[in-house]
């Protein structure tokens, strides 16, 4: 029999991305691109990447440790953890496996998840695994643990300033500020070559790009069909954009979230929902004829749709935008970090508002869910995730690297992935303090990580280094 | 609120392997082992392989398409699908992705779950997150589907023969004829260099034996303390050997699985269990004052509890070794094979029955948790799954290979690993009919697959070939 748990959902959040940024604007002028290429064409601002001193795991590391500190949670009291990443260091050993060194100090290792793999969904996969887990008849009564990390790059070349980095850590449980709509959730999964990794000694991605956006904007229509179907059924009325108060997008840049939402206003239309006002209908009207694959490649439609949705664009996507903008793409933590930009924006007024996902993958994996916020008790609170997140501070305090610099990085990070028996600079200067970093990879691929010192904390256990071990 | 599901289990099953095998005995004497050091030291048979015209997708595609055919489930009846594997092809795409061309082709696109990854472990991982699913609010009434999917192989020397491959699809929902007790559950988390996979570009693996052996068995004590104490604490009574009327472990070599079940004999003479006698306490006496760490390493222990075990180990164990021991080590379809094993050797006694399951994944993940085995109802019962696995006829039509074209194959399938346009010899005369094949890799690594025909199936929209596709 199943436990009776409510609003099952995301009691608290924290957020770590790279110090280390570059402008697009900057970039944009370095690489001979025309003007406002990556700053308007693709709408974003800045670029974060790991230096050689930080990846995927010291990134998860130093977000799973600040979230337990900050909200005060006992590593004891944690049941499940799960990683939902694209970005292999090793083919079989999973991420969780390296974060476990956090738990087992506290004799704490039974806790069950794994990594999820499916590009930028895996996130979500393990978010929806460890929900299901607390609504199970397995859940110990402890907290479920979800991390998303990732770094993207990008060979030199026109996808290059689509890269970032991130880590996500969000605690689980019921009872959350963030709690799961679960019946409204609309899928659509199928086999797609639109973005793969199939060379194995390259960290960098096949992209195809125009067919990636294809795939995108079909499963966001597929997902939304769905979603709205189940939302009638269930509720006994049309759903409208009018129905949500925010809208939050997986972004691998901005300018696909835009092209993103004015599709739902054409959606919208075409099911001639109640949020489309006659000057719109009017707009889109000319539109109506045209088959699904001519829709996906008609600037002419493009154009009006984002017209038409401007205003309501700006009041319903605009406040999750801020990390990828100024961050990147940064996979898995992507939607997860357009969600964090919400709260940071809009924690104080959020309570009782629903808010609609649209996660995507490449390959592909897509769902549409909704969350419908509230309250919270302290610790778990909107205003308190915002306040430990501080996002704010984290992206004023960054160190801007000159494209010279950014492209070195760049090389360096390019020969030593999946590399073996060097040590890393250990530079940790430009890190916030109880940051994680790489020292050393051994003659046996063997990773080790240190933790800089003089964080708010009492936490020293680690700050003499995280040391590889199989004992 | 969640849905109150009872009996939520594996509702069908069914496993392939490839046809083509070697006998270890063959393969001792061409490698100029000692006699007897593979086929008594590793306690195995016979050892299947992939030739170039199967791999990971093949096999599940195969599995999945088998199950939905034998048990007469549509397309449209699966919710969720979620595979295990640590066999990597494609670092970003999801194996679930390639699988999603059987569902697409009936309209549903609507089907949850990715991949998990933690080298053995990751097919238990997806088994659990789908359970779950069936149990949380988010459920819609379809049925999971399972894939386990592996292909082990390992460079030339000592390790070559603990290779093996293997699918098992498995049907998940509620009122199963195998169904979890999920209260008595026992983990062990943490991180182990004892396996990994750290040099992207090579299908084998970077292995330390005696690590992976200790690390192994140190999980397994772990697991059972903490699967003990739960069921004391629910039942009200110290839990012994006694209660369980099967075992099945992970089996990465048939020796392995012996001395786990003999140290689970040790486990319980510590913990002074009622299924310790008189003449097996006196035979454990001595080595009841080693620390840990001298048990793990003790071969006059690992004796004694062999042969105090034996009689109990040959009704309680061997059932479930067939398989293992005829196809080798299949990662994270080895556990599940070894259960299969146990339903074809006896189906039709085992209602009513408790099967206690030891998962492990090196890095480390380790499970412990048991079914409760009950009749079922048509076509979803204990005797059908045995029917349709087949297995004895599948073992029965075997290829053997001569170890020189065994080695050629090995060397052909280390130079495509990874690898991009080439097309396959398309020699699908050893396959069963129904069995999917590669055909080809493209330029940009895109795979295609083709059904053999003639299998006692009515679907023949397949044969004509699996397309890559993007749209």
């Amino acid at each position: 029999m199943a436990s009776h748990q409510k609003n099952v959902g995301i009691l608290a959040m924290e957020i770590y991305f790279p110090p280390t940024c570059i402008r697009q604007e900057v970039l944009e002028a370095h690489d001979g691109a025309s003007k406002g290429k990556y700053t308007i064409g693709l709408g974003q601002d800045c670029m974060a990447f790991c230096t050689e001193v930080e990846d995927v795991i010291s990134m998860s590391l130093t977000a799973v440790t600040s979230l337990l500190e900050k909200y005060g949670v006992d590593p004891k009291q944690i049941g499940r953890l799960e990683v939902g990443s694209e970005t292999v260091i090793d083919k079989s050993k999973s991420i969780k496996t390296f974060l476990m060194q956090i738990f087992e100090e506290t004799g704490n290792t039974d806790i069950e998840g794994v990594d999820s793999t499916n590009a930028c969904y895996d996130g979500t996969a393990a978010l929806f695994n460890c929900v299901n887990w607390v609504e199970s008849s397995s859940w110990d009564g402890c907290y479920g643990l979800v991390v998303c990390t990732d770094s993207a790059v990008y060979a030199e070349g026109p996808a290059r300033p689509t890269g970032g980095a991130a880590a996500i850590a969000m605690l689980i449980g019921p009872d959350a500020p963030i709690a799961f709509e679960s019946k409204f959730r609309g899928s659509h999964m199928s086999h797609a070559y639109d973005f793969y990794k199939p060379n194995l000694a390259s960290e960098y991605p096949v992209v195809d790009g125009k067919l990636s956006q294809t795939c995108y904007l079909m499963a966001l229509d597929s997902c939304y069909t769905r979603f709205c179907q189940k939302y009638e059924k269930l509720e006994g009325k049309q759903f409208s954009i009018d129905d949500a108060d925010y809208f939050v997008f997986h972004s691998p840049y901005n300018k696909l979230v835009q092209k993103s939402f004015a599709r739902l206003w054409f959606d919208d239309f075409l099911r001639n929902a109640s949020s489309v006002d006659e000057a719109a209908k009017q707009k889109l009207a000319p539109f109506s004829t045209l088959t699904g694959d001519e829709s996906y490649q008609s600037r002419d439609l493009e154009k009006a749709a984002q017209q038409v949705s401007k205003p309501s664009y700006d009041a319903k996507v605009v406040p999750a935008t801020l990390i990828p903008k100024q961050v990147g793409n940064m996979y898995t933590a992507s939607i997860y970090a357009a969600f964090a930009s919400l709260i940071h924006n809009k924690h104080s007024s959020l309570a009782g508002q629903r808010v609609l996902m649209f996660s995507y993958g490449s390959g592909l994996a897509a769902t549409m869910f909704s969350f419908r916020l509230r309250g919270g008790q302290l610790p778990f609170t909107l205003s308190n995730i915002a306040n430990v997140m501080n996002v704010g501070e984290k992206l004023k305090t960054r160190h801007e690297f000159p494209p010279e610099k950014f492209v070195k990085t760049m090389k360096l990070m390019e020969h030593r992935y999946g590399g073996k028996d060097f040590v890393t600079s250990k530079d940790c200067s430009l890190l916030a303090p109880g940051t994680y970093y790489l020292t050393e990879v051994d003659s046996m691929y063997r990773r080790f990580y240190a933790k800089k010192a003089g964080a708010n904390t009492t936490s020293t256990a680690c700050e003499n280094g995280l040391h590889a071990n199989g004992h």
